[in-house]
């Protein structure tokens, strides 16, 4: 029976074409993964993530599972990982678990945060994990109605067809999904929004179309009972702009035992 | 009567060769700034600092004076200065101050703090912010005697000469400093220690040196009360080794009215 470890890892996305292995040559998380693996285990291996995270995104807690042929003791992975993967990828929990463990399959909830910059100057030690919206000055960043954009998430609650906040324009599967909760926080120094979303699932790019919506609703441009209409077109050009990816990051996937 | 401008300051000196202007290539905060003062005023300006920041040191608040002959105001300078400067270097206050108002002859008291990782994973968003003992294993980090190193701060307390904590071993002018508090707190995590002192003024590394003799002290290679014999040695040699830049970051600095 091959050994199942189940990983935790942090990673800046900055540098990176996204999770998701293409080809030999590009630098991607999961790529990153297996030569480190390789190298300590000497196994040819694949790691399996929760899902996808686009190049610039960042996790705090993205999971992923990775089956052994030979043993090792979880923590000396785990240690041994950290000292040869580049500093901005971090594995900060590494356990046993069930040979049916699957990091995607088994994944019941996911939880995404983006973070906006809204004060008046400009965020110097978190510029490559909170966007600035440039297309809004200083004055109307500080005067965006957060009270609106909370009222325009609150019609994305709950089980809808999400077409219209889906990147993929080829995309055939069904498009339907549930979101459980959509927060919008002010940070303590008052000078950033996080909008935390968790949900079953999100489609490509689904986190940032839906924050360049709330954007909008937050300039006056869309009005919050407008969702309504965004949702029922199932139609991508009815949704606002994708921001941008340095803002996002995945926070936190959730899973029943199996 | 010139316009006596002060500024306060934010920047991530990962990318820089300190505060001070050093002929005319060097890349320092100092440099930017009045290169971008005189963009925008179309004077020769000289900006007066606090006090130097090495190479690779950060600032949450450094403080700074500009004397215009024409007329701006504060906030409308402090809103070009963001549009202009990097992004590593951000104004987040703009005051018209007395003439007599000098930055670093007006500065009675400065804080620093130093940002130590001792966690097991690796600090990945604050990467450029924080030092991993690297000397240290992960179980080491964790062992640091925290206790041991609070009792060795209490040493340096009050007014001593701090020639074993100075760095520049040419200094002439008298290394006699007043420190009035050094903190030493876990985050929330638990997987930092910061550093936080207080003092009217300090010599060139003295943090940082103070802050790997406090280390050795936590390691157990030097006991706390050593801090005795090591200030009055007056011999650098007998202080422990001088942290990295990068945990070090300036984050207040004190003014009487003047």
């Amino acid at each position: 029976m091959m050994q199942n470890i189940k990983l935790t890892l942090c990673y800046d996305g900055t540098r990176y074409s996204g999770w998701q292995k293409q080809g030999n040559t590009a630098n991607t998380i999961q790529g990153k993964l297996e030569a480190a693996i390789g190298q300590i285990t000497g196994e040819q291996v694949e790691i399996h993530g929760s899902g996808r995270t686009d190049a610039g995104v960042h996790a705090l807690a993205q999971v992923a599972n990775v089956k052994l042929r030979g043993r090792i003791a979880p923590a000396q992975l785990m240690e041994r990982l950290n000292g040869i993967l580049p500093e901005d990828i971090a594995v900060t929990g590494a356990e046993e678990v069930d040979e049916r463990f699957h990091a995607r399959l088994s994944a019941v909830r996911k939880t995404y945060q983006y973070r906006l910059y809204i004060g008046n100057a400009k965020p110097v030690f978190d510029r490559r994990q909170v966007t600035v919206p440039v297309e809004l000055s200083a004055a109307e960043r500080a005067r965006l109605d957060v009270e609106a954009m909370r009222e325009a998430a609150g019609y994305l609650l709950g089980v809808h067809d999400f077409t219209s906040f889906c990147g993929n324009p080829s995309f055939k599967k069904s498009a339907v999904r549930r979101i459980d909760s959509l927060e919008i926080s002010e940070n303590g120094a008052g000078d950033e929004l996080v909008l935390r979303i968790t949900g079953d699932g999100f489609l490509q790019n689904m986190v940032r179309i839906i924050t360049g919506t709330l954007i909008e609703v937050g300039k006056g441009a869309i009005k919050p009972e407008e969702m309504k209409a965004v949702l029922a077109a199932k139609d991508r050009k009815k949704a606002g702009p994708m921001a941008p990816a340095k803002g996002l990051a995945l926070v936190e996937v959730e899973y029943t035992l199996p």
